[in-house]
């Protein structure tokens, strides 16, 4: 997996600063807590005396004390309190990794710590911006790899099947029959999928009374390693939302996915869901969440499953369809960035 | 284990023409559907395109259409559809077995499709003798490899331990004074013991008003792979039973069991019940199948608990006793039959 | 782990003639039972004929009856009978490990049996003085290697952190202050601390109405390989209790500890609760042992959580601190006896 790059570790909402989160994160035991100045900090979840999980102690003022023999260890890993011992040894210190907060998530770099570039944090202004969008933060866990849910995402075909009774319904040719641009970055790729002058879908209708055909806007980024922003939506037909890439009005959807690797075997899914047409209405957001929260678990169940065949038998005797450019487009930067951490 | 031989991979019943069935089947993930026509098919439960589970989809005209981007197969395994995509190649298929319907059952071969011979296939044709018998159908899984199983019902001597609450109560001498006689075949071993002149279990006098004693016959037949076909029954002393093998009257039991190995170490236990006695009396075949389903269950513990046993140490230091002797005769089979796979 | 050394196996209480127990100890699968004449044994837990599990049958005249064919074992693991067999062979025998009642305790050798020696016992005569002590037997398992709970009881400093809620509320200070004696002997070690003029815990107050403060003594003593016996209480300060060892008033708790390993990743963990002080009153007893239920399940889940992190990345990176002098010691005497062990 990549380790020289960004991942969420957790949603700043989940950190106070009086109880320790413990999160598995690349395979690296983590506790996540803030100091008294609020700063978020993510240590090594290993104490140096006896390997007792940090997260079992509590926050005190200096830091994280241990639960088990009273050591403290501030946010840079450092011990700054030994009980009934009056020197501290240099040695006594734990790991501790950059993490930043931004745009209401705590960001975490688990590679080597001297390429964490601050720069390289995907922008998503649109949680701080309370005025124009209403947000609701998921965390999900996922049985597998987290490649197979950033697959999942870059080949939209799958709607007209996983989600057949739900995203999908009524409509199958018209997900087939989407226009598709694709736009290769350096460590990303994006698309945008148009479906013209299509039925809308029962939601945009219930929401936003449409009484004529629509134009579609499915627009996904993957940025390396686990992030995926989606901006999806859809405006009456003949406001020349497609021709003028007028994309500001009607029904608008923004979600923020984050696919932080625990294992190889297994995913925390940091998944927002925006609504911009009604920002003023929560009721309307929860509306949203919860028809999302349903499409979520369908892809999720079908990527463990796919998961489990694939740890039997990998990729062995596997072939591409025409879908699938997007995706290989997107394993390809995986590739290359995977090459370079090996040097 | 044997691979080139049938095994029971379902009864006909759990298939039909719209959801497919997922078994694993001698390791292989297998998905058993029905084709338009009725015939039962057996493809790997792997799509191959991205290793989907196939068995998430759903059966459609022409086969079974995956359920992650729609390519559909049929039951040779050919791909007969892609969405969005006109031409298809030929390495879209997926592996397919052959599969027979037999007398309620439906038999898989996982070994080498060319030596996969139909008359190799047990008959058992109470299954479709309705007139004369009533039959119940059920399916266990074991957590032990299935020749424990099979092991299970080629020594009789067992029913006075392991059942000792159940069918070898109040008679365990009768049970070690039983006649034996044991014929080996060419790809199995028969074997038939009488009980004679002994007191009728409570199910026959309960069932049948037996007011003297029985000669009480227990015949069992192994069929190479993982077949068991099993005739029980007693008739009132006098009436010649043994003397002249008259087997036609009195209580009447007939099983067939067929241990179809899941993987190395975990089975799946195909058991079906008959009463011959009182065929037209659902209740009286209710009944039985309960009597019978408690010891099943007694034989799933025992054979469990010897197989995590067998896991730890393997079989060092264990010796054979005199009622071993069919039960080895059975083992010397699978041995032949074992190394004329591996050539 | 150490195999030439006596482990608790069960409490006394737990063995009668007729039902056998299942323990796995210092990874053998082994059988508990007494024979008729009540003489505790321990026989591998396998049947020499087909590995079954022999706590599967059941104790008969003879000693153990196998549940799947009924093969009977005595305490010394020859077999006595086999049915429908007249000769028994030389090689019809189980193995049998050395097993000693004593105060309570079924103590058994699983190392090499010509070296259990039976003066390396411990000796805990409380359990058998009831009189002046009332016990309540408990058995605990622990998701973690032994060694580890061992270690937390050689080092006190954690009362102030691990049971800061309970046992260590209020004073962590004069836990801290504590002083400490230690001294190693051949295959133990003891420590005693004591807590001077120091305000008396709620318990104690509750129990014999304290009005002033109390002068506390800790004794714990390691015995190789798994005993730990503990001896605590606390006298009115001005009574001597420190200054000429009279410590036969007060409040009297004593502890008997056995960590027997079930595998290395796994424990028994035998645990006796003696009320001294009010031994007549069987509530002061039960009092007792749940507010040390409760700590001993504090203890519990930091070792099995510290036990995770060690099977992760081992010890690597770890430092001692000072409170740490006893615990090392410990270590020594284990580390010399594994040596001696290993040749």
């Amino acid at each position: 997996m990549i380790l020289n790059g960004w991942y969420v570790a957790a949603w700043a909402h989940e950190l106070d600063s009086t109880t320790p989160v413990a999160r598995m994160i690349c395979n690296n035991p983590i506790v996540l807590f803030r100091m008294a100045d609020g700063k978020a900090a993510a240590l090594l979840d290993r104490c140096c005396h006896r390997a007792a999980p940090l997260h079992l102690g509590r926050v005190v003022a200096g830091g994280i004390e241990c639960g088990y023999h009273g050591m403290v260890f501030d946010n840079q890993g450092r011990c700054v309190a030994i009980p009934a011992q009056d020197t501290i040894p240099a040695s006594a210190k734990v790991k501790s990794f950059p993490t930043i907060e931004k745009n209401q998530q705590i960001w975490i770099w688990t590679g080597e710590a001297g390429l964490a570039d601050e720069s390289l944090i995907p922008d998503f202004p649109w949680h701080d911006n309370k005025e124009n969008w209403s947000f609701r933060y998921a965390a999900y866990k996922i049985a597998a790899n987290h490649m197979l849910s950033i697959d999942n995402l870059m080949d939209l075909t799958h709607v007209a099947y996983v989600h057949r009774k739900t995203l999908g319904t009524g409509a199958p040719q018209a997900h087939l029959d989407a226009t598709l641009a694709t736009t290769v970055k350096d460590r990303g790729v994006k698309f945008i999928s148009w479906m013209l002058n299509s039925v809308p879908p029962a939601t945009f209708v219930r929401t936003l009374g449409f009484t004529t055909n629509v134009d579609r806007w499915r627009e996904f980024e993957f940025i390396a390693p686990g992030t995926v922003i989606q901006f999806t939506g859809g405006q009456e037909v003949g406001k020349r939302a497609y021709e003028d890439d007028r994309r500001d009005g009607g029904y608008q959807l923004r979600r923020f996915h984050c696919f932080t690797p625990e294992t190889e075997r297994t995913t925390h899914y940091f998944s927002s869901v925006g609504n911009g047409h009604r920002p003023d209405d929560p009721a309307a957001t929860e509306e949203l969440f919860h028809e999302i929260d349903i499409t979520v678990r369908e892809d999720i169940a079908m990527v463990e499953a796919q998961h489990q065949e694939l740890e039997r038998h990998g990729e062995e005797g596997l072939m591409a369809i025409k879908s699938d450019a997007t995706r290989i487009a997107m394993r390809r930067i995986v590739a290359r960035l995977l090459e370079q951490q090996q040097g």
